[in-house]
């Protein structure tokens, strides 16, 4: 018996089946479609690719969305970046792959996983951030995942850390979200700022060749641009004003940096870690502060996990 | 039988007997001196005091510290106002007056002295912050007092709402921390710094007089001064960033403003609602922002209903 997880990010979505034994298959990934019924009919025809392809029936579908999810209604109620809105998202899947669907926020599931099987394994409290397009938010409190009074906590990439910051993006209102610090449009926002007020630089001569965004930004960092380096460390910085918060609010075991982006490894950890060290109330600065182990994804590992879990295991 | 609720704040200690009715019994009120033993031995003198006069036998202690105590050893681990630093407040009180103690952060207390009786009431989980020299932050978790992960958590005066600006002040390395933007103690300092630059105002005059401080300038912004309201109204909005930033994490039912600087009412709520309104993700709005309930007293009387039911109510 197998289930389907499901990650839907703001540029991908990958979907994978897990066997009895939850070993993972090679995941399949495709672009996100804008809007809620085009994101839903993209999901089920993964699902069903997946489930022709499968040795054994398949259970149910795990969906993790970048957006928060009404504990009461069940319903989508805000998503930043998919266009979906006071959405019955479960509901139109459930009917359009035939099979029981249990939906959560990517950023929730992204911490199931990682305190399952990942970096918070023999944690009971973890805070995890995806940096990817956006920056979502995970949190573990007792071993439990925990959502906010009503489901639509936990967005940790719209705290803000500069009141006076620039507005944030795609359907957030608030200004200096650390999403618009240090998330991959933030990066890439700031990389091509810079090379088109200096275009005799490295990072102007790739942007004239139109290859300039977030990743090869960061691979020129990683060669030691100091461009790139400033403007990576520069977001690392505000990551740990970010960080320093969380720990002064959440006093966790451990500090995870997941998602597309956190490859960047040390470049923004360094950063990070130097201003959460400096700055957080010496009681709190106890929790390291570590890349998370599963990677891109753990998203779909955690959707995985929780139709298991949601069918019986 | 009674208990005895002791509230330390940043300037004044209050404590307060409360009989089996859990009725309060008029406090009594004095600076707090610095230094844990001499706080330890002021906190002796007034239980000492209060006993004597007493009806009934006092069967415990409940004392709210502006510190976080480490849950794993029962010590205070911290403080940014009293000097105390890995310090055995309850054992050092205990020994000092014959009589069981409880102890937690001061803020702790005032959520959990608000969810039971005050404008708590009805809702399952509750952000507070309480204004006075500093900013200490309670939360309430599905009914129940939430301290991070080892008992250090919700510092919620220390969340940064401004990563580059001015240090935050005692204890405290972090920059731009919403208790630097809006507590009594920024208040005051906004309030002197405009009356030096401008001695012509009725700010700058009082400051003439040695007779600005918080609660004069804040006396002041009610009488309608246009440069009063004005500081004011900023750090009303420095504390809707950080209501916002709250709001988006935790999805509370209700967001609640303590402590001695809640009786500026809608001169600070009113921006910070502005704010939080216009900011907060659309499903996390839903909490009202209001004044809490039970006034300066919130955090005694949390103390007494600690110490109430750590003896088995």
């Amino acid at each position: 018996m197998s289930v389907i997880g499901v990650d839907v990010g703001g540029t991908k979505i990958a979907a994978g089946r897990r066997g009895p034994d939850l070993v993972a298959t090679e995941p399949i990934v495709i672009p996100t479609p804008y809007g809620g019924m085009a994101i839903i009919e993209a999901i089920a025809a993964l699902v069903a690719e997946i489930a022709a392809a499968s040795p054994d029936p398949v259970r149910a579908v795990g969906v993790g969305l970048p957006a928060t999810i009404d504990a009461v209604t069940g319903r989508v109620a805000h998503s930043v970046h998919t266009g979906m809105d006071d959405f019955d998202a479960a509901g139109a899947l459930e009917a359009a792959v035939g099979l029981p669907v249990f939906l959560d926020n990517d950023a929730n599931l992204a911490a199931l996983a990682e305190h399952r099987l990942g970096a918070g394994r023999h944690h009971a409290n973890v805070v995890l951030l995806t940096l990817g397009t956006g920056i979502g938010g995970g949190l573990i409190i007792d071993g439990e995942v925990f959502r906010g009074g009503r489901g639509h906590g936990a967005e940790l990439g719209h705290i803000s850390v500069d009141g006076n910051g620039p507005p944030c993006q795609g359907g957030c209102p608030n200004r200096g979200c650390i999403e618009t610090m240090c998330s991959g449009t933030a990066l890439g926002r700031e990389f091509r700022a810079f090379a088109e007020a200096n275009p005799a630089t490295a990072l102007g001569q790739l942007h004239a060749e139109g290859a300039l965004d977030s990743r090869s930004g960061l691979a020129l960092a990683r060669e030691g641009d100091p461009d790139a380096l400033a403007i990576v460390t520069t977001a690392g910085e505000w990551l740990g004003v970010a960080v320093t918060s969380l720990a002064n609010t959440f006093d966790p075991d451990v500090i995870l940096i997941g998602g597309g982006l956190s490859d960047a490894g040390e470049l923004l950890l360094g950063p990070a870690r130097d201003i959460y060290l400096q700055r957080a109330l010496p009681p709190t600065r106890r929790a390291p502060l570590e890349v998370a182990a599963l990677g891109p994804d753990a998203g779909m590992v955690g959707a995985a996990l929780m139709a298991h879990e949601g069918v019986g295991g």
